[in-house]
């Protein structure tokens, strides 16, 4: 089974990373997590019916998304969970270890160099950063807070390919541009700005009330049964 | 172009919430934040090709998408970005205020107190609760730190609606029950666990994670196409 990934990973002729959309691969971690929590829970085995359930998929969609990276499960059986995680790993690539490093720490970094989430998925937060010479040389969560003119070093010395950006939005795109500089290959940005990045690396936004608004949506469209809806102000 | 918005919530004959798949409305968020972006920037009209580009999306799935919720759009013109940002607002819920309770005020829950991206999406946390004596009564972020016993008179005094949990995994339970009993009807957690909720409360989990494992994908499948991947150990 794993053995056929590294052909499929990219099937068909089209040449680009685009073979792939962007929506499958973020719901290849929510099979992932979903299988983790199963497999923790002691269950073996699985269908495509019964993930999609868990997540509100098809079981099509849950076989048609799985059919981007080769051919999973058995006829009669479905996936085992074990080997279906492994794959998932190896096709997101957390299989491997990454070395992470972070600039800012703030009350946001301290609170993420302290989340145990990363660590379970083979990240690891190796060095913070902080502009602020007040906190560089200050221990926070077992890291020597550096000064950002060692960040290049670093990167280079620890082997690290990802960066997380914790600072304000008006000091985002400064410290994107030296994680770039250091050679970096991906940025995960908390900052709520988009940061203007050459093509070759790779980045991803997070925005924080987007759960928020999923459940005030919920919350919302629960009512709009329950009661007739006031009309909207009218364009 | 909003009257039509009630009526056509949720499509077809299905009554239930299922009518439209979560992750359509988890890529409402996507088109909304982009178009703001896009607005901010000074931009008046987009047609579904160019918001699908923007999002790496076919302007297919964009229309598709939006067809969920009505119609919108003039043919040869595109959509409006007031109008359409409008309407997806009115959608998500967040054309109206939303009171919010977080409970937890760790690091990370004083980032998020701090965050700025909530109020831009019409959420207020209006209340910030801990269980530590030692916090409470403290001012964090202009909000003055309540005992969990609280809770109740707060959430109904205050008209709340949602909750925000941002404690360890082994409290989250507890006041997730805590949550429910005082009447809110959504909780975002934080809590990397699962939590046991009643089927009228609306659950989102965070799993800050996912944007890592997001890069390393996309890290990875980049160099497969530029070195012959080591053999996956076989099972």
């Amino acid at each position: 089974m794993a053995e056929s990934r590294p052909q499929s990973l990219h099937p068909g002729d089209q040449p680009s990373d685009a073979s792939v959309p962007k929506v499958v691969v973020s719901r290849l971690s929510l099979y992932l997590r979903e299988l983790q929590r199963l497999e923790a829970a002691g269950q073996q085995t699985i269908s495509s019916g019964q993930l999609g359930t868990l997540l509100g998929f098809s079981d099509a969609q849950v076989r048609k998304d799985l059919g981007f990276f080769g051919q999973f499960g058995y006829p009669g059986v479905g996936y085992r969970c074990d080997e279906l995680i492994r794959a998932m790993r190896d096709i997101l690539g957390t299989n491997q270890s990454w070395n992470v490093v972070m600039v800012g720490v703030g009350n946001l970094g301290q609170a993420l160099l302290g989340y145990r989430g990363f660590g379970r998925q083979n990240f690891t937060i190796v060095a913070a950063f902080d502009a602020d010479p007040a906190k560089v040389g200050q221990m926070v969560r077992g890291l020597m807070v550096q000064p950002l003119e060692q960040l290049s070093e670093t990167v280079r010395e620890q082997h690290v390919r990802l960066g997380m950006i914790v600072v304000p939005a008006e000091r985002a795109q400064e410290v994107a541009d030296r994680l770039v500089a250091a050679g970096v290959e991906g940025i995960v940005n908390f900052a709520p700005v988009t940061l203007n990045l050459p093509p070759h690396v790779q980045n991803v936004g997070v925005d924080l009330a987007i759960e928020l608004e999923q459940l005030s949506f919920a919350v919302t469209s629960k009512l709009v049964k329950l009661a007739e809806p006031s009309p909207s102000p009218a364009e």
